[in-house]
């Protein structure tokens, strides 16, 4: 999933990735993202009551016209720490700015991994020191940022694009994120960092990044436990133009950056804990967003839907039953069912297949594609999500010990 | 769990258990369960949109004062089946009154297993004859039909009770239920049936019903996933007693009724497919029933807080995260977490402990302890789960086919 021979990062930002010891394993545990002029700076967060120290410093600041950068650890979430935790957030703001020679609450702040634990304030200190040295405009510093934010993903996560305005203007969008177990994001997902060098005010900023993230991040699952770190972040910092996005261009824009969210938030499935699938979920001919939404993620979150599909068993009545306790009052007869393009299911009555078939197909593949199909009227979502191993149960059962 | 010896089989009840081929394993596969007089029934059922036909019949039934009998088939589930579902549904409570010369309105009907294939009427026919030629008034009986029921069971489930009223009359209660996974029960949970010789009249005895379901099925759960077919039958014949249950003598009944059907419940968990533990989970200092709820449903359905138990794993961040993303607004300086009696989290703040006295607590135990203890109002649940393992997995990617 590394592009990065494809990938442009956008003007005036630097980053960098190293290892100052928090993750005992000695890989990578901390990014820093910094601009050299201030940016507009927008962000979507966790809806969990149990929010992280560094999410509830975020929160307070976005949107926003002066940031200067992100710094974030891995390996130890911040989360559940208490005052202790929040002062320690606050903290790492400050370190990182006095590296970059700027106000803390110009910082936002970011960390990922376990819950419960205080942040070691040495390392981080050594850490952010270490993190300043390294930044570079190159593209090594964004890979290694893109590596130093992992927790159990098996591969980091980089999407990017690049637009011309009408103008001739060429601005850039890069984007990183991280994810692979406790995903069931509402609002926002784990960790996700963009930066562009488009001249956007705040407010716009956080528009098109909430309508982004809404179709993306919050379209996917691996379990659907929300996490109490999720976090997307975006700056923009204004570099590729003089005058800010208008026009078509604007809409251009918004359009880039659902497209960057939904080429990252698909990668987070793709590389869930034990996955051997990834399924797509099409959810159409509801009557509105919220019906399709609750019914996808019903069918996502169901571990009998999951591990049928990693045992490419055709057994498509866990499917429509997840369906069924969405808590939409549909009537079965409005509702049709396809695995694969194969047709199982219409208008409430079995349809005769051949599940030898069928059961080859799924595991031949692995994407999935289950369509839901309901004539009740003409709204459709697209979520994404894996199966259920026993590789995740192994996985999950022994983490922090 | 088969306490028979100590079971009475309520007055002018029989039952039997037979196979008749529904089940490629050869095991038991068909339920009768008779009263020879008249019973008052009452009953609850799932709220999945896609109710099997057999909980279609019932719902339309009940509750009612002239029930005979329930036929219970095993192996294929009739949901999913559209008309044809609904008259094989039909056609085998006709069957079965046709046995006990009754009509077919007097007889309630349940199926388990597989959804989405229609039900082999030639081998329901079959048994229906065979398991009436059974029906006996011994114990065996109603051993026989808790086999019967079963799909992953493991075990066979049953409860009873014995109470006397101020009359000195002695009213037998019984039960019997089945269930190991697709539990995520909403009003109701799987199959459940009870007989007792008490008199009372139908509505009575719903209310009654109604009120033990609701401390008992449906505070239980496998993996969260409601079943198509959840349905939780009575029949109360009278034959105890002359005149209908009143004063403190009904009180003493509901007790009882509560008493067994939380008995019944809990086996369901404790045999979770694969499970190595079994989790109570203690809500207590809620605002009110609603919210305690819904954040022992969110712990008890997180695999991530399964998979930790499983491994022993004090790994508590993954349990006040999954309160938190429950739907509640409280704070987190609301919040205390006991596990198994050790206090990890105390107020919004981390406590330390020994991790490894902790985990060595959980491993020693196959019963764990999740109390979680809010300063918000008075209200208290219990709710019980099982713990999610590989065993899990491999039983469900492979059931069908």
């Amino acid at each position: 999933m590394e592009t990065w021979a494809q990938l442009a990062i956008p003007k005036g930002f630097r980053a960098a990735g190293i290892t100052c010891g928090i993750k005992e394993s000695g890989k990578k545990d901390m990014a820093f993202i910094v601009s050299d002029h201030p940016c507009t700076a927008a962000g979507t967060f966790t809806l969990n009551r149990v929010a992280a120290a560094p999410v509830q410093w975020d929160r307070a600041l976005v949107p926003k016209n002066d940031m200067r950068g992100i710094v974030v650890n891995s390996g130890n979430a911040n989360a559940a720490t208490g005052q202790k935790g929040l002062d320690n957030a606050t903290r790492m703001a400050s370190l990182a700015a006095r590296e970059i020679d700027c106000r803390a609450d110009q910082v936002l702040v970011a960390s990922t991994g376990v819950i419960g634990h205080q942040l070691p304030m040495d390392k981080i200190a050594t850490g952010v020191d270490m993190a300043a040295k390294a930044l570079t405009s190159e593209v090594d510093g964004f890979r290694d940022a893109s590596h130093a934010i992992m927790t159990t993903d098996t591969v980091p996560k980089v999407a990017g694009t690049t637009i011309r305005t009408a103008d001739g203007e060429i601005v850039h969008l890069l984007g990183i994120c991280k994810g692979a177990a406790m995903i069931g994001p509402r609002m926002a997902t784990m960790l996700a960092f963009l930066v562009t060098d488009a001249r956007i005010p705040e407010n716009l900023l956080q528009e098109a990044l909430s309508e982004a993230v809404d179709v993306s991040f919050n379209c996917i699952s691996v379990e659907g436990h929300a996490s109490t770190n999720d976090t997307v972040l975006i700056l923009a910092n204004g570099q590729a133009m003089a005058r800010p996005l208008h026009g078509s261009d604007l809409g251009m824009f918004r359009q880039a950056l659902r497209d960057v969210c939904e080429t990252l938030a698909r990668m987070i499935p793709g590389d869930g804990e034990g996955a051997t699938h990834r399924i797509t979920i099409d959810v159409e001919g509801c009557m509105n967003r919220d019906e399709a939404m609750a019914i996808a993620r019903a069918v996502a979150d169901s571990p009998l839907v999951k591990t049928a599909i990693h045992g490419a068993d055709p057994n498509w009545g866990r499917i429509v039953s997840a369906a069924g306790y969405a808590g939409v009052d549909f009537h079965e007869s409005e509702l049709c069912l396809k695995l694969n393009g194969f047709p199982l299911y219409h208008k409430g009555t079995p349809i005769d297949f051949d599940a030898a078939a069928v059961s080859k197909n799924i595991r031949d593949n692995r994407e999935t594609h289950i369509q839901l199909i309901f004539y009740r009227g003409g709204t459709h979502v697209r979520f994404w999500t894996c199966d259920l191993t026993a590789e995740y149960v192994h996985l999950n059962a022994d983490y922090t010990t």
